[in-house]
């Protein structure tokens, strides 16, 4: 534990100290706090302690840039300028349901832009694009920087693990966030998601950022509040980038799980699947079209089967087989209605918690995912069930996890006398 | 870095992100945090985002009540019940040239007391008592239990070096705090002087909250808070406590050193010295022997030997020659004034700087001290100079410090037309 490193002689503690009292931390400090972080120059007791001071005072807008621009440079970025095509991707939050990257990525290539997606994976309820793909035999999440540049070029999308050379600084902060309570800080997540994508090297960003219950951000002042840090920080780094508020009370589609949400983004992709699912995924992929400056109308690539035949090319160029069966789970139960009425509510958390528990998510990075366990719910909102009609599948390999996967669902779907509202899925846009 | 402990399974991270969030701590869950913290079962980045985390969201008297016990339960607690005398202690938060508990530990055992005093060393620019005695040749910082209460019981006063066993959770905590930037936080001050000064098992405490330039606490309405604080804690460990908010603009006395200081400790021991350390340590003195409950008058205990006399017993016992000389600096070089006038502001703080700089202070708690280091300031508020006067002696046996020494001392006495206004001593009492 030292108090100052031998070049350029910052004191961390007066960088804590005046951070902690709502100083402003100046550029080079920035760059000097990440760089001599990431090579075990400061200590992980006085980086938490500094994170929680950002978490208390923030960053103001000039700090936030350098710091991402230094969690940037801490790796390498990726150079996209040879590809003939627009680049643009998209993040999303996470949420329970979200298998909307599986769809988007294959229908905007297929409507003429790049779209270079590298990927996380799932932690806790919500579940990760990498891990779902995991699901396909033979597919492969690490891809060498060449191969990744000819799949765009040739297929014009890749989903891929991030290497480990982009934003490393993201990698170790992230970790000790995740035990330091440090996590749910605007700027930090901001940070962490932009450092990521503006490093993968894409010219313009569309984010969707989930808000309700079974999201990350529950309220949507802090959502919308997360949407403009990340917008302004993209275009400071002359990334387009826009966010969409997308609501995550309801779990999206009709599916939580890896292998089970693979084949829901199969019938999106085949002009199918659960409208919700489709109405997002179209939002979104006008959004990023728009910022590519394509003009072309991405629900005609669902239905043409345009969309179908890049996700194909996209799962062959990763060695995955797009007609193998995929895992079915050995062991399924189902939970069964209460009551006679309608739906009027299903909430996200706790589907999302039972998937995990049943095997889909992890909770810690390192444990491995079950690629058949999930949930499936056969009731949404407005649908009017009987008492006694199943209204949850849980799929499992492990007999052992269906009571507290059970547990977790207690409660979930309420069923009423009157349907509920319609509700807005979209729920704002920031640019 | 785990998140959990086996027993009895506390969330390490719910904890943080509980008090980050304004919430409370229960007390199994306190004495839970301190006690694997301890046996390094809470990994020391999850400890200084807790701290951090109080710092800005305090702690409750509750909470705080519980842990400065568990800090206590951390270790062996003295037992002084066998002794004869009433006990009473005092604490200083630290000041320049503050040599006063020298002067009051033997003084109030002088007048019946029994003066436990179990110290620290200095760090930065205010100097320890420790340090100070160890000016003594052959004096021993270093005591067994039963030589500290035959000392007691003997000769009235002991002041030695806290054993590894009196709350080693402070000791821990404390060298996080310092490398992360989570020292200034009132609650956790409080817990960290009052755990030590409950376990050495004291009846009664002055606490002297030293304010001013000088001090710690720079604010007058901080340090009446920290006074109360620490009050309230003594007061729940049923030790009966009295603090005095008192002046830390102006360094104590004449002298900032060890050795420097031992010899004017000495002055006021035999009934001379300057009047401000005589004043603050009457003041001090006063409240122990009131809360001791003893009626006798301190300062004819400072002029007809008596206290003198402990004085010299208490070094014995301690292995100390009360007869040797002491070192005297290699070098020293003056400081004169730079005009004729009338001082009107002495600053503490580049004083004890200026000290620290010529070797009476440590930067790492490793560092060696040196005994003949110290600054001798020849003029104080009020007095009247000629240009050309010295005003301050510089003592050193390393003469490349001088340098960075006068430098501190630039600007730190002011010579004007007028006096200044005389300022009280003691600002502030609280009980």
């Amino acid at each position: 534990m030292n108090r100052t490193s031998a070049s350029p002689g910052f004191d961390v503690v007066d960088l804590i100290r005046r951070k902690r009292d709502a100083g402003v931390l100046g550029g080079e400090e920035i760059d000097w706090l990440i760089e001599a972080y990431v090579a075990d120059g400061i200590a992980d007791e006085q980086m938490s302690a500094m994170l929680m001071a950002i978490f208390w005072q923030g960053l103001s807008s000039g700090e936030l840039a350098r710091w991402t621009e230094a969690m940037i440079a801490s790796g390498e970025e990726v150079d996209l300028s040879s590809l003939s095509r627009p680049t643009v991707d998209k993040h999303s939050t996470g949420g329970v349901g979200d298998k909307i990257s599986l769809v988007l990525a294959p229908l905007v290539a297929a409507c003429g832009a790049a779209v270079p997606q590298l990927s996380g994976r799932g932690l806790g309820h919500t579940g990760g694009t990498l891990d779902k793909l995991e699901a396909i035999p033979g597919w492969r999440s690490s891809l060498e920087p060449d191969a990744i540049l000819r799949q765009l070029d040739e297929v014009g999308c890749v989903i891929c693990a991030a290497g480990a050379d982009l934003a490393p600084a993201d990698r170790k902060l992230y970790a000790l966030r995740d035990v330091t309570g440090t996590v749910e800080s605007i700027p930090l997540i901001s940070a962490s998601i932009m450092s990521k994508k503006i490093a993968e090297g894409t010219a313009s960003l569309v984010l969707d950022v989930k808000v309700g219950d079974g999201a990350f951000m529950t309220d949507t002042q802090r959502a919308a509040e997360l949407a403009r840090t990340m917008v302004a920080l993209g275009r400071a780094h002359q990334v387009k980038t826009v966010a969409l508020l997308t609501a995550m009370d309801t779990p999206l589609g009709r599916t939580a799980g890896n292998a089970l949400e693979v084949i829901e983004a199969v019938e999106v992709l085949s002009g199918g699947g659960p409208d919700d699912v489709v109405e997002v995924t179209l939002a979104l992929a006008r959004e990023m079209l728009s910022l590519a400056g394509i003009d072309a109308d991405p629900a005609l690539a669902l239905a043409d089967g345009a969309a179908l035949a890049t996700w194909r090319a996209m799962v062959v160029a990763q060695g995955g087989d797009p007609d193998a069966a995929l895992a079915r789970a050995s062991h399924i139960e189902t939970v069964r209605a209460e009551r006679s009425g309608v739906v009027t509510r299903l909430a996200a958390r706790p589907v999302g918690v039972a998937a995990w528990r049943l095997g889909a998510g992890r909770t810690r990075k390192e444990d491995p995912v079950s690629a058949a366990a999930g949930v499936v719910w056969l009731a949404r909102p407005g649908d009017e069930v009987r008492a006694g009609d199943p209204v949850f599948e849980l799929h499992t390999d492990d007999p052992d996890r269906m009571d507290r996967a059970r547990e977790a669902l207690a409660g979930a779907m309420e069923i009423g006398d009157e349907p509920p509202p319609s509700a807005p899925l979209v729920l704002d846009r920031v640019d």
